[in-house]
């Protein structure tokens, strides 16, 4: 029987995106979407500018809209995904998993929190289990989950599959598709025959959620991984697709062919959205490319390529599509997770 | 009195930037146009495809196309700017040498030689004078300069502006615009939407260019400089303007305010297309960017912005007009200090 | 049991295309793939520069390319759809046709031939019999037949759809897709930030095809139909998809809700690859767009909107995806016609 | 001695557009500038986003932002330059004109007002002595000249040079660059890989401006032309320059050459910002093109190309920079023109 499931922020572009992706899931089913006030008490149809490229689903399209507060979602739902900013996601997600749900989260809010588990499932699964951490701190019925920004989820994956050899220092350089800011989030003024380097609070968030995301969990509480990582995050003309460079020293020898073994090798999970193989890895050097290869494994997939010798260790390239693998279908995995855990 | 200058492929994209540049120089008059036999005898007009965002200058429209052989260059021609394919250039640019002509040259063929000078004259002016050395090896009354490419030549000026605080670890990430692959390099299948990762020999290019550039010569023989350079090249969807994110790290201390100053203090030189300043330092994080910042200078300047500690070392971005100061500029302002130096 | 066919030109743009859309197929099997001389005798792994954006299917990467002569085609292939360029298609289709084969061809050459049948099947279904005429005339035991081009394609369903309020003038201007002038045909220098009016010769497809399209076929002639069209061909910076502008001038009063209602009701045809609805009508009057709606059924979709009383007459805007229903996808839809009436 | 000017809406791109034009102008000098409350009190390098690709003049950038009333602008201030948002225009425009202020306005509103001159110095400079009845009807010591939309300037001044023929029938479709909607107009998602048909309340402004344009003015009242214009516009993904597809149904014989004639001959008028020649004419039918001809004549040229006869008449297109030709240079040139003409 399908587990009845929430959006909390359901009309931005990352809720519409959950709403593609949960409408044909074997066990989720929509029931409640919750907006800002303005859009309350609308259909879905009236309440959102629906700009996807497939359209909106019917039985979607004819829910009324609720404000986004716990009394306004049906008790029988178990799951809420939220994709709301992350100043509102800060104010009101604790107040819905104090009232008993439990929410996997794309927003950026609470991320590096001690007792808030940070999930990519194939890479630290096991973190899930912080949340017995957090129901004991904080005494909620609820728990809240996060999935990590768009751009970390791109290269962490590959980061897992490499770690046996010892990861110390890591660059990364990424161009990321201005589907990452949201729909209004850049301007095209801005960004035709241009690009934009520095987004703004991007790169301290790759330096330090892949921290997290490899650190060991030990059942009580999660020491951070101490590789060191620096990034540059760079804002260029493609829809969705996050392309990032990336140069990695291990503390043991590491030849693109052992690294190219070990990509390929990385498992995915036993979870309706994972991706078999999680990594695709190209021997042609001018892969992946984000229009060519963003929609691999369902937009699920990480891919690699460019794997070469570096000046300095190692050295390649790999892309995700950010708005599923890193935001609409990491949450939905983290859901996955959750149900298969028992934490709903 | 102007020296009377020719160009050796005249109809691609750097010969027409080359047109647009010499056409109104002070010490430079176009007297004569080169290009490959199936041009040669047409009138510019008809064998070039002008494609310029300013109309063909009437004089030159005019000019009869020769074919690129030193018998076809009438002998009061002193200087030739060289914009030939690599092989082409590999093939005939001795010839011409060898016949008496100074050539200043953007094909890559060559750059690396010992005896053939590899200039930038804000950077390594003085490298000039290997040209003695080069006259002594090869008996030519002729001469061949190079300038480097256009990638390396946006960032090589920004680290011989921070060489006191001592070169040592350079990460270097390249967003770069479509006109550095020529006028049919990229097609727009492959760019629209899209960013192409590892463009063929570009990284290399930078890892070795900069080490010759930063060199020293002391009158007989050049010792590269030992700084170690690892980059990564990407092609993005803009028409000009080469982004780079550089990650540099010192010998000695090196904070951003420090190096914020050392930039905008590098001088530029006393010749007609050196711009003043010749580094613009930005403080806004987001410049500089392509579309904004490529024409600072007339496109002769290099722009630097986001100048930050990074996780390791220092972090900035910087960009220049990759077919102006990164190629057609960067021949005529080496054409400018062989006519200051007395090689004419 | 599935038709055997075979791809003629199967290297090029519409080449992957007819690939990707007969390898899932449920009539036809992919058994023989021919290409120019340099790569017959290679895979069509190593033949072809695979850019789809899904990966190559495995069992046609094996199959050996052969040139593209009727002896090097299997004798048990029935039916040939051709992508060639209009030179070659005009050299070599009349061979084909000569040595047995039906041939469904999108290259240009002939269409416009007496007793070629130019074919969308929802529109000119009964068209398919001038095959009858053309193999007395020709002594063929093959046939030859062809689809319009796809800017003609786009707006002539939506004329098919009105004509019943008597067809007068029509302008039509294009807004028209890179992927229409084939993988290497715009370059990136030409397009970014920029659009380039008048392409060479479509103008005239649109003038004249549509007039055969909608002319009247007594099973011994075709009498073409004598609607006015003046059409202005634009290429602008996107990938996929051809968006027109239509003013129409009928007989009849013709009002935006007749026409909403009869573009709505136009059937589509119980062939495989014919989408149903076959018009989408949106009531949005900025759709549709390009990258939004030219997925539309499958690609094979034609979307109107913007319908609005004019100056004169009626306007309105209509978009089809131009590598699919504008060229594979109407040469399949022709092969499952020719199969359906026969002719295989 | 210069007129002492300012600029109304100074922050927002066509703001910063007449700064570019105002600041080296011969006969202007900036001295005020105004923007919303929120901008008032700060410096203009403050309250503005500067984003235009040369630096903001130095002695601008200091200048102190007021608020857009009368009260605000110094006395001495004889003109003002108008970008308001046309809601805005409509509510403040004439309490400055009441106030005594020449007022020369791009905003939208009031520009098909009976006693408000809407001029294209080239095209109906004597239009502009319907100042005198406006002053009259008024009373005011000020005045309201307003320029047209860009969309409008783009192809009237064509149809200006053809008049003589009989002007009839006029279908126009825009490609339209996203400049044109104001710097937050466009969202990147909804232009790259994408066009918008049917730009909001565009398509009535080029239908019914052209007809007051192109009427006759008797010194006492206008009297529109009578040419039947139906306009289809679309957005697509350029930065600056509409480009224009003309259908021309005239009353007299018009061939290709005559056409051409005319607009090579149609004079441009004795103002600074008046380019000569005005209308550029390319024989290459695939120009004009935005990128490569939009800043012909520093961006105040028509240019138009694609001459050619039509099913249906005449068929051609044209181009001009939509900011500078269709924005801020519009007003800048009626400026010009109030000052020739003793309005100031």
């Amino acid at each position: 029987m399908a587990v009845r499931v929430g959006i909390l922020g359901a009309t931005g572009a990352v809720g519409q995106r959950l709403i593609q992706l949960l409408e044909p899931h074997p066990d989720f089913d929509i029931a409640a979407l919750t907006a800002s006030e303005s859009s309350a008490g609308k259909s879905y149809r009236e309440a959102a500018k629906w700009r996807a490229d497939s359209p909106i689903p019917a039985n979607v399209a004819d829910i009324t809209v609720g404000p986004t507060e716990p009394d306004a979602v049906p008790s029988d739902v178990d799951l809420l995904f939220s994709s709301l900013p992350s100043s509102v996601g800060a104010a009101v997600e604790p107040d819905f998993c104090e009232a008993g749900y439990v929410v996997s989260s794309n927003s950026s809010n609470a991320r590096m929190a001690e007792d808030v588990p940070l999930v990519i499932p194939e890479v630290n699964a096991d973190h899930i289990d912080l949340l017995e951490v957090q129901r004991d701190d904080r005494g909620w019925d609820g728990a809240l989950v996060k999935n990590p920004n768009c751009s970390t989820i791109t290269f962490v994956p590959t980061l897992a599959a490499l770690a046996e050899f010892g990861l110390e220092k890591v660059h990364v350089a990424t161009l990321q598709a201005v589907s990452g800011a949201g729909y209004d989030g850049v301007t095209s003024m801005e960004i035709i025959d241009n690009a934009i380097p520095h987004i703004g609070s991007e790169e301290e968030k790759l330096e330090t959620e892949s921290k997290k995301l490899l650190g060991e969990f030990d059942g009580a509480s999660l020491q951070q991984n101490d590789v060191a990582v620096a990034a540059s995050c760079n804002r260029i003309p493609t829809i969705d697709g996050h392309l990032e460079n990336v140069w990695l020293e291990a503390a043991d020898e590491l030849t693109p062919e052992d690294a190219a073994k070990a990509l390929e090798a990385y498992p995915s999970v036993d979870l309706p959205s994972s991706p078999d193989p999680l990594i695709h890895v190209f021997e042609d050097l001018e892969r992946p490319q984000p229009r060519l290869d963003r929609n691999l494994g369902g937009g699920m997939a990480v891919s690699v390529g460019g794997i070469r010798e570096s000046t300095f260790g190692l050295q390649y390239n790999c892309l995700a599509h950010n708005t599923i693998r890193g935001a609409a279908g990491a949450s939905v995995l983290n859901g996955e997770l959750l149900l298969e855990n028992g934490y709903l």
